[in-house]
């Protein structure tokens, strides 16, 4: 294997206790507790962190009333019949509209991240006229996070992802993604491995860190007030270069053209 | 919750000393002792079974060197440069294409899933001329399972999920999907539900099953010849529509126009 994941048995649980981030706070310090009074963290442990705690510390938040949309905006959200205000905040955070269309804005964010409303989020943020943004950079994010949790687990191994819900093409119902990434690889590559019965693997590339995101959606919860999970039982190759090698080049991409 | 999942902590692990399946063996059967080896089921417990064991055992196998491409195979074969004949079973199994590039070929299966080659694989099945299949009736193969193991668990409830590695726009690397459910949703519903601020979250649909394929994925490896997992530790509401309701229907579908 070039880099990535194995596993015979892994667990997840939410950490409880985990209060509201603001401005300034110091998410590292801050978590630090109620890590530790979910059972601490060992060695091979990654921390999985929904990206909206992190970006109200960070202070991603804008309120929309502070916002005066351009014509850009003012004619994309005539036509996907949305709020002028989030348009422009929208069309801030990324590099191009992918798709739009009644309802819906699907765009390429400044990160390379392919999603509707450039990730930006108005549920869950203490009132309907205020929204969060993705963190600006969301691998300096986890970084920062893993390097006040180290400690915790002495040298190591440690991984801190950055998640988000996103939808996606094809198929209903959104699903937990890698947004950013510290001390672990965001794909698993078996690409040259030979199968037991001879035959050389070829689209064997899996995003095992939107997998594990996924896990840690499940015991987070939508509405529970958990925004951080833990995840035990897996080892990885590799440190791999953050969330955007989960990313697909726009020129690769068959649905970007 | 209008139907869905919950859960506070969740483990996963892989089921050993899975054989290989062959055509006309009873699959339910066959499992048994290797599920019990493995600890047993409970209730509330999700089996999670790789679809090409399931396919194997269902005769959905082609020798490539029986398959006589037709001129619309061969005409797309040249486009995509592949093996005309492999290109004559995906459109067998196909519904309509979806996109045609040099190595790519994403289509929509009679079941409505979009993925490459409408889910015929190559690998892993015995040699290079061989392909195989996604079983007819993911739906019913699952259910079917789950009638076998039912006993296993007195009333249950016990979910049986068929699954498969699918690629996506946007992002690199294949991600673990459910394509057959017996006993549980796919989806978790959240509309309507407020948020602790007293706001109604809106995109809140969450695809559940695909984030515990996900999971399963993470024990099964790739090349480790695990085709079988258990997941508990979820609790679920409403059966759901089978796995048809993870699929997005074209029309609905931005990026399918």
């Amino acid at each position: 294997m070039i880099s990535g994941f194995t596993a015979d048995r892994v667990e997840c649980w939410a950490v409880e206790g985990v209060g509201e981030a603001h401005l300034g706070d110091d998410l590292g310090s801050m978590l630090r507790p109620a890590l530790e009074a979910a059972g601490g963290l060992r060695p091979w442990d990654i921390v999985v962190v929904t990206h909206k705690i992190v970006s109200k510390a960070e202070g991603r938040v804008v309120p929309l009333e502070e916002v005066r949309p351009g014509a850009e905006a003012r004619a994309l959200a005539a036509r996907v019949q949305a709020d002028p205000r989030l348009v422009e905040v929208i069309l801030g955070e990324s590099r191009r509209v992918v798709r739009a269309g009644p309802g819906v804005l699907v765009t390429e964010t400044r990160h390379g991240l392919v999603c509707a409303n450039a990730g930006v989020d108005r549920s869950n943020v203490g009132g309907g006229e205020v929204v969060t943004c993705l963190p600006v950079d969301p691998d300096g994010s986890a970084a920062r996070l893993r390097r006040a949790w180290l400690p915790l687990v002495g040298a190591g191994p440690l991984g801190v992802m950055i998640c988000d819900t996103f939808g996606r093409p094809f198929r209903e119902g959104g699903v937990n993604v890698a947004v950013g990434l510290a001390g672990l690889p965001g794909l698993s590559d078996h690409r040259g491995i030979v199968d037991p019965h001879g035959y050389t693997l070829r689209a064997s590339t899996l995003a095992s860190a939107d997998e594990i995101a996924g896990l840690a959606e499940l015991v987070m919860g939508k509405v529970a007030g958990r925004p951080v999970a833990v995840v035990r039982g897996l080892r990885w190759h590799g440190q791999g270069r953050g969330a955007s090698e989960l990313q697909r080049e726009a020129g690769r991409d068959l649905f970007r053209q």
